[in-house]
């Protein structure tokens, strides 16, 4: 179920693609929320930082497990504008996130439900919301790609 | 094709889950190599470091990037004891390796052909060779969990 907080918490993460548009970055942001308080935000710096691990999801959960003081991400909820690849939808399994919610669906790598379906194996399963602000989350994207070419 | 570099290689990743196994880690280690030399090596510290992220390939991959000063890890193997989970998969997928040796199959998360097999999708596919020193690199992991019990 969709909630107005949710909706809210996928601003932030929008404000987080926009400082990556603005760095030149594909625009996808995230936020890992725990009891209604943000414990970590992050954007996508591939480019910038010559890394490839540096995706939104995987900075997030970085940053919540310095923050959290543990690997278990018990109880919190990561929102990201884009729905995530193979890499990030694994990591947020393995961090045992309770919930997703995600924007944009992605053809070309969504994980959670759009090209492949992560919850779909016998491995742990956070529940999964897409479609929230997709609308945005997907503008911000066609904006950037417009741009580059 | 499997080669007698493959076999050094591997024991190169041997020697790395040794070390995670001396600081009570799950025992998986991981080297890359780009044109016979070794560009990263790293082992599972999740325990340690307190993060889900840590798995062995995915900090050889950030050493990797570092090291040759790029996100993209053309021409570059990975070695790893195990079969990579979904996220260490994607990672190796998100960082264009060329090709990917395993040595034990992981039934529980296996993501080049176990439990599932991301070559099957439509993203970049790196060469997979499995079940190099498989019986060295399972035989650490249960020597590991029957200490843990």
């Amino acid at each position: 179920m969709i909630t107005g907080q949710d909706e809210f918490f996928m601003r932030k993460a929008l404000d987080e693609a926009r400082k990556a548009f603005s760095e030149d970055e594909v625009p996808v942001g995230a936020v890992i929320v725990r009891n209604g308080e943000i414990v970590a935000s992050a954007h996508n710096t591939r480019e910038n930082d010559k890394n490839s691990l540096h995706h939104a999801e995987i900075k997030a959960i970085d940053e919540a497990c310095k923050n959290l003081g543990g690997w278990r991400l018990v109880g919190c909820t990561v929102y990201v504008t884009l729905e995530p690849c193979p890499m990030c939808a694994g990591a947020i399994i393995n961090s045992r996130v309770e919930r997703v919610v995600y924007g944009a669906s992605d053809k070309k790598a969504g994980s959670f439900g759009t090209m492949l379906d992560l919850t779909d194996y016998p491995l742990y399963k956070p529940e999964i919301e897409g479609g929230v602000l997709a609308e945005e989350c997907s503008a911000i994207l066609s904006e950037f790609f417009r741009a580059k070419r």
